[in-house]
């Protein structure tokens, strides 16, 4: 059993724990957590042992009436591996504490490319974190792209991605972000640093991003352009797609027509938390004008970066390859609707 | 086994059918519905017996390769009892279909009080509802507002209700629901209806409401002011409610700021669908003033029927008494954080 | 001076009323609406005479108060042209109305384009509406790319454009409109009926649109894609922009992150209710990567196509080029901040 | 002419300095800001003399190339006084300036009410501010309470208010501000800050208050009840209110449900910015059960207190008395619809 810490208990964190938890070679050993709330409630709950984050916190969470396993440094020193979970740039804060223990690193999409020896997409580079001790799983909207883009390269070969990211305001419990009302261009400057990340996964590719922020907070909505290297029928690109584990082609039929009826119809299916691992590709969108193919995709902010860390454990722990890895990885979570 | 049948299988009618399967002494017999969609490839996943709600349109389903068992009125013939979850005014309509059969039925809020021999809170008056054929659960608000003017009735004595409703414009799923960026007062003139709904459940109950409508989809949050009949503590208040299985009092210790961390909790804790049946009380809002008691309450709209529904059941049928069909119906559902 | 009916005086209607006032070369004979609301009012107010679009209604505007000049056929009779500017559909019903009076007559948007003989964009192809009967004012989103695409394809030659279109979900008057908390691909299906719409202004034109509805209110925000036939630098994108009257490159200096302060800046700046006639560029994100140009453009769907009416009535009735209209129109708003 | 200073020129600052050019007895001697951005242009563009608020930020204006006349304390030492509308709390940091220079000054309602003599709403306590030093007007939900109460007092006597007070989220260009999809108890506390707030314009009244937030922009919206010393038909209230001349009773008849319809009202009828200056009480609304009266109310927070500043301006140096001042602020602005 690969021994895994979470360090940071928050929307990502607690998620990963839970899959962790599901699968058949790992044990979640402790989150660690730097307040009590009700997250932290949840976390001894389901019986994670709970460390303290910031030491001299500690008895908040006494306070609280919640009882700590002891420090985070003790978590990371037994762990075999760490999932660094914290808010953006605090990650690259924790990184000392990880090499003082020696304790190979996951980090998050929040933190800089340069921290680490690798950035991570399972069904893209893999074999890149294979023991590697500091690796970066792509943000949420890189991880999304990343799924489309590695088979279309690898089938028809792409010359071009142009993509427009109309980003959710904030997560659901964010109650402090906005904005209300209005449609924001963010980054205002062509491209947004999207695009430099997805080639972080793919080194040779050119990709051109737009990012905007909406007052929306269930999903991201891609609206995506790729010119292929050869004319392609929309048809085939479906059928490439319905190959693909981590993609949900969203079938007519259905008469889903946004990320709310998406995401009832994923309550209703019994996902936990709601969660759309995979990239919800709206099955109508995909098509073709001539090298031009165009599609949208809900991401699911919240959820589609947490099989890909469980897959990056795997990858730095050397205990699977990407094929076996995915396959378990998939299966332990019931991915696919 | 009572033999259930779900005539509407849209947002209430989904969560009754799961929440009979879930009791001991029932099961579903079918669910009817008027058009594929998710849904209806979810209760088919679910093994549902699917039952065309209108019989011409059975084809329908059968191009999205959906079974159908048969048309309604078979499913209303052989129930011991339908839940008709439709529409509003559909109810009404369905009435006579109900009555050909001599299949007592439960009908939802958006019916008329006028339509049913009475209107039904377990807490409050599940003995009006013993052996009657046509009962009425309670909208969503008034079910919230019910449930806690019966134990302040019983304990204190209430002069006066007064409550503003401050309504989500929409479900999650309902799209094409406003308003976007506004407050609607809904409806402008003052008192609203909901006032006279409480008062089918409690008839000489003295309660003025007002309505409003915003741009939110989780929750309806009440805004309530009772005049009890005597000076009280708040800390008095809190241990009444304390003890009512069916109102969750949000501790202050979990930094729950508004539904959108509330709907968290559910979903962290592990509730289908996020669900919360319960009326959410936030703690430190019950606050007195001499003889006037006020908190803030958030009402989930789309699942705090539903208890009720399985409990009217047990009334119309005679099966169990108030007591034991609340505590049967909350074990199997897992009501109470 | 040209005597102007407008029928139909709601969110455009009214706006072009304004419009033509405020033209030294016209005057409005009068303004058609179908029921008293505040509209209405203003209406009178304003000094428009009023006239009944549905006769048998006439009474309701009495009992609110309002005095009707007449029915709409006469308005229509007495006219030198007609702006109809009713709801989507309408437009097309209202057509025989203005053959049989022999008023030649302009329609929104919302209209087919087989409906009349040509659409029309002031800077695009003024010409082709000189001395025509039927002619249709493309919309906001039609007329903002007709804007910007006119330009560069006689400056540098455009070989394909690609436009995503975030659009508002409904005005902010519209409250029954959503959606409240998503972002939905509409259409569904790629490429959306857009681009075909920007070909009535440019046939050769190569263009390819995607929609989405978002929960917002003030404009609609493009994100833009022009690959050109030569590679260019920004700055000469941005100087070629500078030139044209009705785009507005907001200054970075500005601190404008969206629609919100865009037109709180347009109402600061005194604009009749706060409209913003031009089409406002972010200029930091105007930027090119070779032959691809990229930039954002926020478009203000309630008044953008205001201009474009005024110019419009001087083409059908022949009474000046298109450069003096334009200058003329231009100067009668005050368009340029 | 009373030669006034403004401090902070934003969303009430650039209001008050409109407000004060259009009266006869006032002129604008500057204004102060911060920072360059969107508003400093404008008040270029409008002539007011534009100060710098932080000297060693003067260059940052220079690079905009916008002219500064001085530092602030120039500015405060030749007015007559000095309106300062500057964020929550800086007002407390300006008083020594303001004391320095012996220049008598108005504050906001984000400030406390220890900060000043007397706190203002020109209905209710204008005498109170007579040769006052440091002024407060209250805030923009306390400003719509008082406007109601005090012709509520004066006429039928008051018992007790409760309010439950809907607010917007934020103003339409504060972007950074949610909730995106939720209602907030806020504060959480029961009764809110915002009951005592008002008891510093009337001492001796029994008032409760309970505060939201809510993903709106455009207005706060008040759900009132006032508990009357005697019992009195609606149609009273409505006469009573229909007298108060910064109380628009919206007519039924001009079908206008929310605060989207209500502002496009406002811009329609040329107001400036749309500002709506008086409370908003929907008259259909107004009713009375008893001795409880009930209403709805929008308030404009980002206008509301303007021509109370300007009344306070008058106030403060002496220059009229209540009912004058009222009526030159009226008149000036262009106060009723
Ligand atoms: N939320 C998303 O949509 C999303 C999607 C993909 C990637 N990410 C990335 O994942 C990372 C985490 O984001 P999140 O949304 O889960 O944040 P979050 O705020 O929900 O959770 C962060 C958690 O870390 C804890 N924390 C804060 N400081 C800490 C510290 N010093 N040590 C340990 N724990 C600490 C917080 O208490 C909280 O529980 C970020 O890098 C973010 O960019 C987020
Ligand atoms: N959604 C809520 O928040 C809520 C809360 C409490 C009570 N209610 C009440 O519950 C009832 C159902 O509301 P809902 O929100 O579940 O609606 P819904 O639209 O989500 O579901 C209604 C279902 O009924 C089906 N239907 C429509 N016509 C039908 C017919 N003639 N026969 C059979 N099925 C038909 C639809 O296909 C759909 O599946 C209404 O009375 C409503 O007022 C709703
Ligand atoms: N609102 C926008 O954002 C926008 C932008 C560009 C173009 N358009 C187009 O402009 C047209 C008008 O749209 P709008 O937004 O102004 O609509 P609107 O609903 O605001 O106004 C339409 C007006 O027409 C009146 N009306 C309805 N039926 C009528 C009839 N039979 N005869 C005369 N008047 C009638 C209504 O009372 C109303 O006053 C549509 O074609 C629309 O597609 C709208
Ligand atoms: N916006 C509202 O809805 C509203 C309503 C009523 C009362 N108020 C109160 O009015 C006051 C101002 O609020 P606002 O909404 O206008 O704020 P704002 O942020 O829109 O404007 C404040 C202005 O003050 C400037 N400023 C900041 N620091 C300054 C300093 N040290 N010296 C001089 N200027 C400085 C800023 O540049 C800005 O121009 C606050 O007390 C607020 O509580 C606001």
């Amino acid at each position: 059993m690969i021994k895994v810490a979470i360090n940071g208990y928050g929307t990502i964190g607690k998620r990963v724990a839970d899959a962790v938890r599901a699968q058949p070679d790992m044990e979640v050993l402790g989150v660690a957590k730097t307040r009590p709330n009700f997250e932290a409630e949840t976390a001894i709950d389901k019986g994670f042992p709970l460390y303290a984050a910031i030491e001299e916190r500690e008895d908040q969470f006494a306070a609280a009436g919640l009882d700590i396993a002891g420090p985070v440094a003790e978590l990371v020193a037994d762990a075999d591996i760490v999932v660094d979970a914290t808010p953006s740039g605090i990650g690259a804060e924790n990184k000392s504490l990880y090499e003082e223990y020696d304790t190979p690193a996951l980090y998050q999409g929040g933190e800089d490319a340069e921290l680490v020896d690798t950035s991570f997409n399972a069904r893209s580079n893999f074999e890149d974190a294979v023991d590697a001790d500091h690796v970066r799983v792509v943000s949420c909207n890189t991880t999304g792209l990343s799924r489309v883009i590695a088979p279309l390269r690898e089938t028809f070969g792409v010359e071009k991605v142009r993509a427009t990211l109309v980003r959710r305001g904030g997560d659901p419990g964010q109650t402090s972000r906005g904005p209300i009302n209005d449609v924001l261009p963010d980054p205002v400057t062509i491209p947004s640093h999207h695009g430099p990340d997805v080639e972080t996964i793919f080194d040779d590719l050119d990709i051109d991003t737009l990012g905007m922020k909406v007052p929306a907070t269930l999903m991201h909505m891609h609206s995506l352009n790729v010119t292929l290297e050869e004319a392609v029928d929309a048809a085939e690109v479906r059928d490439l797609f319905g190959d693909e584990s981590r993609l949900f082609l969203i079938p007519e039929r259905m008469s889903i027509d946004g990320s709310g009826k998406l995401k009832e119809y994923a309550l209703d299916a019994g996902r936990p938390r709601g969660d759309i691992w995979e990239n919800a590709v709206w099955e109508e969108s995909i098509s073709t004008v001539g090298r031009d193919l165009y599609l949208f995709q809900g991401i699911h902010q919240e959820s589609d970066v947490v099989p890909e860390n469980v897959d990056a454990i795997r990858a730095v722990t050397g205990s699977a390859d990407a094929e076996e890895s995915i396959r378990t990885t998939n299966e332990a979570l019931g991915i696919g609707f």
